[in-house]
């Protein structure tokens, strides 16, 4: 059973609009055991709708069709579609009565154009959308099906999920697929290829591992095919436990949560709290920390120290250590650590202090070096980075790594 | 002259990456005069690469694909690339190098799926990729090209401007295509159209005016067509100038330098210094701040008080102050900037106080109500804004917000 998905309309292709709708409805198809082999994004053209529409009915079982559907440009996916088909616009009274009243309803005239909104092909069945004027469409011809619904998101997603979804579980007999993706830190994608090789070749054929590198990380995502959700489940237990005896430390989670978000959760269940004191991460640490709902909980503060008078002065940094080992050193980001931990009454506190460039390395110091202090109640660590010149990068793989520090310490408590 | 994408990798088809490669590519093509007319997303399939590429070959000139070029198992692009062309994978020496000087400079060992990386098809032209192990390839075929580049945003995105924007301005003949693209700020999408209704309903046919719009800001790009640039240079100036009459104090910057560079040079020209004091921002406006290069001229630091008693203890803020008015409050921020700024003995600081949410919102005080406030070495100023329930797109335009009320303040002195 193939899905694949078109997309009409110029601002894709001149990238002057991303395109969510797409991922959303991969996922959403997914879940219910159906693979997206093909994604296109094509022009408000008549040659390109009827083109696309011929290719996809040779290699697909249901296509989605997002976009054209607008007061303005309605004519041209309703017409193609009609004209592909060898159909003929029709009025309908349903929609044209909703249409109605959604005019009167906001106090607004009437266009022609509005009108038009309700003229359907007659080969069509008709898919509600309660949330704008222009209907969504369903053809099925020799087995496949078509559907036609309007780019706007909220309404795109409404109608496929009240309307579509319901009716494809019809229709057609869906195989299960199972996902497990499990994310990690700290090692780069090819060595943990090498370091799980044995357990992806042994994996049987209907189950894949696709690699998902990020900034700083690289998520793996297991996904199992066959008739039964419950024995695909069962046979990815063992490779799983598998997994994290492989690489079991640098899996941070299962599923799709930052990594902020566990450490989050760990401090708020046990009512624990953090400070940060940054430099060279210029307040991302801080950032993501506060990027998670509820972090207000357990996130106190931090004094950002751009420059070493306010390590000295506002931190507490001892102003000969700056001195003797400069601002970038284990001496500097461990008292960093310590300092703001005792001033700010924590119980965890990270430190950041490194040369994110382009300007600043030097020969014993180079652009992308980074020390990165976690001070708990017990006892403060630095470790040293190396993170490369690009400075944006530098700086998101310093707070990813501070993350994961605190987070390696939280399992040992 | 046609161009089209094709990206490969499951995890766009299956919705687990938003794709925003082909958007950023569908904006640098246009701007060099080549348009999109055709963008797919294929899986990591041998047939499915195998048939795109012969569909794109009777389409389309310049074919560019990326994805499916690393060192793991699932990525199969470049083999199936030399089975497309005939051709076979030889060992590239430069390459080989390349990828031993990465591992040697980070100190880590080189593992044989490394080696593959310097593997390449006899008939490319290596595309040097001096951001990651991967190389990208250039084929040309009867008058087509093929360009195979990383799916990595970062590698895929310098090897394309340094490496293959020259070579397709070498080999094509591209149309003459003028950009000129301002930045906005505080003013939303419809009421920006509104203000220039004239100005666009008045563009020759030549010239075309879009909206780009991102968080807290909107882009406004004129692009004119034609054969002689210096022509539609002239043609453009008095459209820009009559641009600027329109809504020329929303504009913080014609090109793409972000508003955070654009006050640095400003402070930098003039040799004055910034701190923050940020509460709901969190980090974010110094991260925007700090993430220019050379900021550490002109940033000093910032004390972020999630927590009340940082806001008291700390910054100075006075105990009543927030008692009587709350954290997020006129008076509150206006201390926040002025304590800091005579804290740090800086010449403006920015501070910012608000309620991200999603929970904290009251009836008076809703998610989304942000304070931020500016110090100058003659005044503090506040300002209210309201910026939705969306956390963190909040965060996101209450640093923008800040960042504005200071270049407001710069253009005055």
């Amino acid at each position: 059973m193939n899905a694949e998905i078109i997309t009409i309309g110029d601002e894709l292709l001149l990238g002057q609009v991303i395109d969510t709708n797409s991922s959303w409805l991969g996922q959403e198809l997914n879940k219910i055991g159906l693979r997206v082999h093909y994604k296109s994004a094509i022009s408000d053209s008549r040659e390109a709708i009827l083109s696309s529409l011929f290719e996809a009915s040779k290699r697909s079982n249901i296509i989605i069709i997002t976009g054209g559907l607008g007061p303005t440009k309605d004519d041209i996916t309703k017409t193609t579609m009609c004209e592909f088909f060898k159909s003929e616009l029709v009025l309908n009274q349903k929609v044209l009565e909703w249409v109605q009243s959604i005019f009167k309803n906001r106090n607004l005239p009437m266009l022609e154009s509005n009108n038009q909104q309700a003229m359907v092909p007659k080969n069509c069945e008709v898919l509600w959308n309660r949330n704008g004027t222009a209907p969504g469409m369903w053809f099925y011809e020799n087995g496949v099906a078509y559907i036609s619904m309007p780019g706007v998101p909220f309404e795109m997603k409404t109608i496929f999920e009240e309307e579509v979804i319901p009716k494809i579980k019809t229709i057609f007999k869906l195989p299960s697929i199972l996902h497990r993706t499990f994310q990690t830190i700290g090692i780069g994608e090819s060595f943990l290829a090498k370091r799980i090789i044995l357990l992806e070749d042994a994996l049987p054929a209907h189950i894949k591992l696709a690699y998902l590198p990020a900034v700083g990380s690289v998520r793996l995502r297991f996904s199992a095919f066959g008739d039964n959700k419950q024995k695909l489940a069962s046979e990815l237990e063992p490779i799983v436990a598998h997994l994290y005896q492989l690489i079991g430390e640098a899996i941070f989670a299962e599923g799709e949560n930052s990594i902020a978000e566990i450490v989050g959760e760990i401090l708020t269940a046990r009512k624990k709290n953090i400070a940060t004191a940054e430099s060279c991460t210029g307040g991302f640490l801080a950032h993501l920390i506060t990027l998670v709902p509820g972090s207000s909980n357990y996130f106190i503060g931090s004094i950002l120290s751009y420059a070493n008078e306010i390590k000295i002065k506002e931190i507490g940094v001892n102003e000969n250590t700056i001195n003797q080992h400069g601002a970038v050193s284990e001496a500097c980001v461990i008292e960093m650590a310590s300092k703001i931990r005792t001033k700010f009454n924590t119980d965890y506190a990270l430190a950041t202090s490194g040369i994110a460039g382009p300007s600043g390395g030097t020969t014993l110091k180079p652009v992308g070096t980074v020390w990165i202090a976690l001070a708990t109640p017990s006892h403060t660590i630095a470790k040293c980075f190396q993170f490369g010149d690009n400075r944006e990068r530098t700086i998101q793989r310093s707070a990813l790594a501070a993350l994961e520090m605190l987070r390696q310490e939280l399992l040992k408590v």
